[in-house]
């Protein structure tokens, strides 16, 4: 039975591997973690209005009843391109075809001193420290009688104008200002200051320039300080320091998230090292059009892990463009077992959806885009289709339901071990 | 305005603030979490039924319109009682009445380093440390080729056997028999083995016999093997060593759960040495019948930390004594306050309730006892209507009756610093 083994369980190895369901292939989806995480709903796990149960999956629960499959936890340290092994930490894996999916992980620029600081947003644990930053910080300046230390607490930083950096810094915005309104005594949480930071002239800089600035609009609306063309020279545990167009500037505070930017995943280099791949300045894997590297047609690379261009641009690293691979290199691997040619990989660009806030988003399909309550709609309607299994979809709708009724986060826990167990 | 300071947002202290919610008192809970914790449930975290945030509730969000209550993030650490003033890690706080309510925590029995590998059952961490623990237990299994070792990862033992001991094994139980059945293909998980220890000679030791009977009986439907009247002599990373009537014995086990005892919080020797308060031998602070300690009647004790006797017996450290006992020093605090007389405490037992996996429990009502179904959906009944706020028992009811009709639980994640986070 042709091997394939799989490495990676987010959108890319995942839809590979549901693809191969009826394919005569012995399939094994190697991770480091038991679940599939849906990475777009992160932030809202960092702002308290889901559980870590409601994105995640289990690898085995979504894979249970593919009987070709099976999943194996485990950390792949190097690859023996020759005889077709992939090494584990503790064992070695033979395969015919391996699909490498490895995605990305935070990168802060050379700057790994600011990681501990101002953490990013790609695991659970990411998303549980902000959550308990975030949450931490109202508590502090609850207790703070000294008028400018209660300020810096009560300043979030928000590094990047991305997607994700919008999205947390409309979610934020709507905590300190309706959430939390009547929650504090001492403070009033709608005196909080957000400050949204981006090198670029404006907010969501992928995005046409007519969506990007109708994003920067509802920004305001919610209170948030979008601050763009600036770029951050260093942050320690009081705040951040800029260099802007008018020289450097300074923002007193004690909380900073991390949204600028992601760098590919450390098996790029494996690759590289032993099977002869071609790297891009960033670390990515530049791939052929059937998504294979040079000289090994058996090793494909899909997802953010992957270089690959269209239309003289590279794809961006992005869920869709992952998913769409993953289906395409499951249909290259049927279609070779049987000698059939393939075709090469295009991507089909179905449009892009940020949200800001309760009410508002920019959607960009093309020549059709929208903004505001629409954008938003849409923006529901596709994150619930795309939910896994369908337990989690309905549990998140109700939640969003009351959410958007009550102004509620149910998820406002601090939590981890950066805060004592109560045993006093 | 008289000053109420609760200290602890378990049951006791909760509800205590709630019945002042009228009262002329300037009232101040202080906690070092920020989350009110339904402790009953926290064994179906540690299973995965359910999620952290499903069983928590932030206490700022339980007493938001409770104008004359602000809550405190906070660790006390001593007590100047002449001056009548809390000493918290960064500040004091004083009061008129304080009202202790701090409960109880993990208690060794002098073992401190089984703390380690037999984690107990009180906090969020404990919970999902356990759930990390289980379910790597599987994963393990899953990768060993060799039959012993794979056995001992596949071999559970719970060293208690109250109502915590008996609900995790029967939750553990299902897991092991339905929910993980299809998820593995080198293991079957049916093949795994659940040991419940307890030095007394029945389960449930604190139930009348004919329903600890009941109890074992479905226990051994579910595949659990209990052993009674053993001792636990050691505990370490491979198994467990025991002491047994006929002599010492060993189970081989990488997974061993603690659910034996519980010690009343070390905040009862600061009301020993600053306010002259006794201790009973395990640490609980003797209150009066009215919970005050003596010569300071402006300090109550309520919950799992007091010791007050009914009948010649000390009440138990459940859930319903701390509520009732919270409402009780509430009513005399306002009953105080206009020089109106203050009957003593008496708790009124409604009855005790535990359950044993998807259908069966039992409960104790004093002359009515049942078992089996009736038991479990009486369980069911009262659980979901003492949750504290609406939101959270409509979803937890959503997600059990999902799973009752799926066997299937949404919250398997394995998280935590343990693993390390994917960079590969």
């Amino acid at each position: 039975m042709h091997r394939v083994v799989i490495l990676g369980g987010g959108f890319g190895g995942l839809y590979a591997a549901k693809a191969l369901r009826r394919a005569p292939v012995d399939l094994t989806l190697v991770d480091r973690r038991n679940f599939h995480l849906f990475q777009p709903l992160l932030y809202q796990v960092a702002t308290g209005s889901l559980s870590p149960g409601e994105i995640a999956e289990p690898l085995r629960a979504v894979l249970r009843d593919q009987k070709n499959a099976r999943v194996l936890l485990g950390d792949a340290v190097d690859l023996d391109a020759q005889n077709r092994r992939l090494i584990l930490a503790d064992g070695e894996l033979p395969y015919d075809t391996l699909i490498v999916a490895t995605g990305a992980q935070n990168y802060f620029f050379g700057h790994d001193e600011w990681r501990k600081i101002a953490p990013g947003l790609k695991t659970i644990e990411d998303a549980t420290a902000i959550r308990h930053n975030l949450l931490l910080a109202f508590e502090e300046a609850e207790r703070e009688p000294e008028p400018e230390r209660r300020r810096a607490w009560l300043t979030f930083v928000i590094v990047g104008a991305g997607p994700t950096g919008v999205e947390l810094a409309g979610a934020l915005a709507e905590i300190a200002h309706d959430t939390l309104r009547h929650d504090f005594r001492s403070i009033r949480p709608e005196e909080s200051r957000i400050f949204l930071l981006d090198a670029s002239p404006h907010v969501l800089s992928t995005y046409p320039q007519s969506l990007s600035i109708q994003a920067e609009r509802s920004l305001i609306k919610l209170g948030v300080r979008s601050r763009n063309g600036v770029q951050v020279t260093s942050i320690d545990a009081h705040g951040v320091t800029l260099q802007t167009p008018s020289g450097p500037d300074r923002i007193e505070a004690r909380t900073v998230l991390w949204a600028a930017g992601v760098a590919p995943s450390a098996f790029g280099k494996v690759l590289a090292n032993r099977a002869g791949a071609t790297l891009d300045n960033k670390g990515h894997v530049i791939v052929d059009p059937q998504l294979t590297i040079a000289n090994h047609p058996e090793i494909f690379v899909i997802g953010d892990l992957g270089h690959v261009e269209q239309n003289g641009k590279p794809l961006p690293g992005v869920a869709p463009v992952a998913i769409q691979q993953g289906s395409y290199v499951a249909r290259a691997t049927i279609r070779r077992l049987s000698d059939r040619p393939v075709k090469p990989f295009r991507y089909f660009n179905k449009g892009s959806l940020a949200v800001i806030g309760r009410r508002a988003g920019v959607a960009d399909f093309g020549r059709l885009r929208f903004h505001g309550a629409i954008a938003w709609l849409l923006w529901l309607f596709v994150h619930l289709m795309y939910l896994v299994q369908f337990r989690s979809r309905l549990i998140v709708f109700i939640r969003w339901g009351f959410q958007y009724v009550t102004f509620d986060r149910g998820a406002r826990l601090i939590t981890g071990t950066e805060n004592p167990p109560p045993s006093n």
